[in-house]
């Protein structure tokens, strides 16, 4: 899996969330892509259905991105949302390891019942994607939800942490892919 | 997903990996099958090819077993593994809710360096299969590593804890299912 | 698999046949949705290429409308296709219950050559789904085609009569999901 | 698919379910094959893990045997009890074309509450494999259970039977195939 | 697998790729349709993401064009790429035959490097395509690369040929498919 | 892919293409793994059900073995073979450049009818393994068929040139991989 740090600031409206967006950016393969900026997801890229259906607001004016691409022939939307929980596990480690003690539910992640984080997985025909967004600042994010923010937490280098998020995710999908190839079929 | 809490005590050999041994306890279907008992896996019934060749030595005087099994038409090793991380992260997320902080690497669980968990993952034709045992006592575990046990970190009770990691993981598969049926694929 | 029974009458137009419809509907999951009114497919809509290709009429003033939906990662074409006839079966054994001997041609049923049904399979990355509409009337079906309908058979009940269909294709679902989870692979 | 009837009797063991059988009378890819003779299938054999739980006896002095292999990279368990279903439901159809008037409970066929049929599913890494025996004659089937029988329903000539039968099912797996080839994909 | 020779010229402009245009010719099933004509695929038919992003041109006054379609459910991009290496050797192999010595890059055939052939793959929820495109004439082929065609090779007969292709391919297809239907797993 | 060349010799009696056998050897994940020695295949390990019921003979003194194992959860038979297609066109291309110039028939390589190769390919549950054997002696070989080897077209060293083969092979597949991961589906 190939990680790749974006420098520059880049609005999240759901766009990259589609199949071989990454290999737009010139990074081939399995990846991990970060970078940070605003989000505003455009109703014709929620991909989570019941949002969609309610309307709902993803917004934020400062958000860590992680977006992960794995490609399957064929993909499947299972593997997809396991690998996703896998990633907020990764998240919620890493914090931990920073002090930041967060409690997860499915595949979001609160501190004191403030939201810090918003995520989606899908699929397509052949490959799986993911994203995950980290509140920086609280600034911007939808008013009927209480939310938390990085900042808030004490962390000013989000590219430092998402960083070791992502490597540790890398570490463990790899961990995995090193298990499947040593098991001996039922 | 069914949960089924055995209460007699049962010696893991490694044969209950086998697709279809919950169907032979009369639980039909995805299940999650909990005991309690020694453990010492046969060299026939080991799946982890490495701990084969190695003539490892995968014993324990007494533990919590957590058999998992999910059929699918084809099952898949990768979904296995996948899995089995969210069960020992289960594992983990209950003993933090106990207040006993673990770390985990990859499959394996440990406390100050010491082993508490042993698990595997695999797959067959129709069915994925996880176990993960917990020692409920160092005592009978191989004298090469160093262990830590259930007992020892004052939980008396493996059934109430069993119970809540399965629930635990239960929850969390259905959570994920439940997200699958509402996402619009790519 | 849920079943569930809209009450107000909707037009099916084949928009109906796009993967998470019923989850519009606030149905989630696995489900058989029933509701009866007219059928006009759109062009856009139909998903057999012959018939569009033929610029076929696909049409009536009120049918009961079924429709699957089940999830898999990935869907399968050909299991969507072998569920819808053991959806026609399931009609067809109904109606057999009542006195209304049909005989079935693939996924069509016919009372002495005239037409009482019409179907559809089709699969999504993430969904099979399908649709069979029976005749209440004979009212507004194509001109070219002999047709039967419901009261014409001295059916009046469509609710009723959809609700033991459903029930009977549910319950062959889910014995054949019983028998998976215990016959043993090859 | 290919159809083979087979001239000579063959006492099915169950040994006819393994993948490949039909290669070694020398029948290639998807195939019928059609023989009659006893049934006695051994503990070993048994697919159906409850039967062989149970101990069961699966027995009779006559039968026809349907045996059908279909190749698929991978297999499916549950394509194989879709199709099996679809099979008896073939035995069924034709048998009422003879006039005699079955109910189906699963893959079972019955008379006045006397069975008349016995079947398995299963699949293995590259095909999905289906038997189903159809009495001949009530003799020596279990005594525990009531039977019925070709024999007994004025059915002389198996042979012609089950050239019908498989000629009906073979039709309705290769029309199935035929709408799979001509439908848009969600 | 159908093979079809279309005798009136085609443009391909890129459309061609997508599932079941060979329906739309009155092809059913698996295929390999034959053309030639002029090549000008527009930016929105482009499957290979990296000509797309870079404005690629892909032309030509006159090809032999290869449609292939094989249909799986599910589909699977890598089993398409697979395929499409097997055409692409079945092209050198034939050209060989004819004294035509090709040197092949993964799905490129040169002559002295120059450019003989364009190729592309690809996967839906239900089949496999494969566009291969031979130069009749390097007439209207790209300035920026040097190209070689039939024509210059002496090569006449663009139908003779591309038969001779076609069969070899479709020769090779189903001797695979012999060799797996009689081939124990492991 | 891990290419590992192994110096010993090595008998060549079909247990080598069970799955994880490399594993056993040290390598893990993706591999080709050659190496040289005498071949006698056991019926028992017999993969092709056609040579195990003929009682075949596969035998020879000395070959280069070239055995590839590709993991995927599911493996697929069907790639299986057409991966050992594309590895018995890379032995053909390497001889090519060695100016050996064979005939190949699906998946044997003949020079003036004489057999240099034998081979075979089969998928477990999680993997695809393809064993490949060219002749370096004739020595050994079946008396009823005309075969040939690398001794007598002049090659000596084994080493490199299953070297060159290995690699030429792996590149091969690491191209397929790099076009699947930027191309669009349909």
């Amino acid at each position: 899996m190939n990680l790749k740090i974006l420098q520059h600031p880049i609005k999240y409206d759901g766009s990259q969330i589609a199949p071989l967006w990454a290999y737009g950016m010139g990074i081939k393969g399995d990846s991990v892509v970060i970078f940070h900026g605003p989000m505003d997801v455009t109703l014709d890229n929620m991909k989570d259905f019941e949002d969609e259906k309610a309307g709902k607001t993803i917004k934020g004016d400062d958000l860590v991105h992680i977006i992960v691409e794995r490609f399957d022939s064929p993909a499947s939307m299972r593997l997809a949302y396991y690998m996703q929980r896998l990633l907020i596990v990764s998240v919620r480690e890493v914090l931990g390891k920073h002090g930041i003690i967060t409690s997860r539910n499915g595949d979001d992640l609160f501190i004191d019942d403030k939201k810090l984080t918003v995520s989606i997985a899908s699929a397509g025909v052949t490959s799986e994607k993911i994203h995950c967004g980290i509140n920086i600042t609280t600034q911007g994010t939808p008013l009927e939800i209480r939310t938390t923010a990085l900042l808030d937490l004490g962390i000013n280098d989000w590219k430092a942490l998402a960083k070791e998020i992502a490597e540790n995710f890398i570490r463990e999908i790899e961990d995995i892919e090193g298990d499947i190839v040593k098991t001996k079929s039922l």
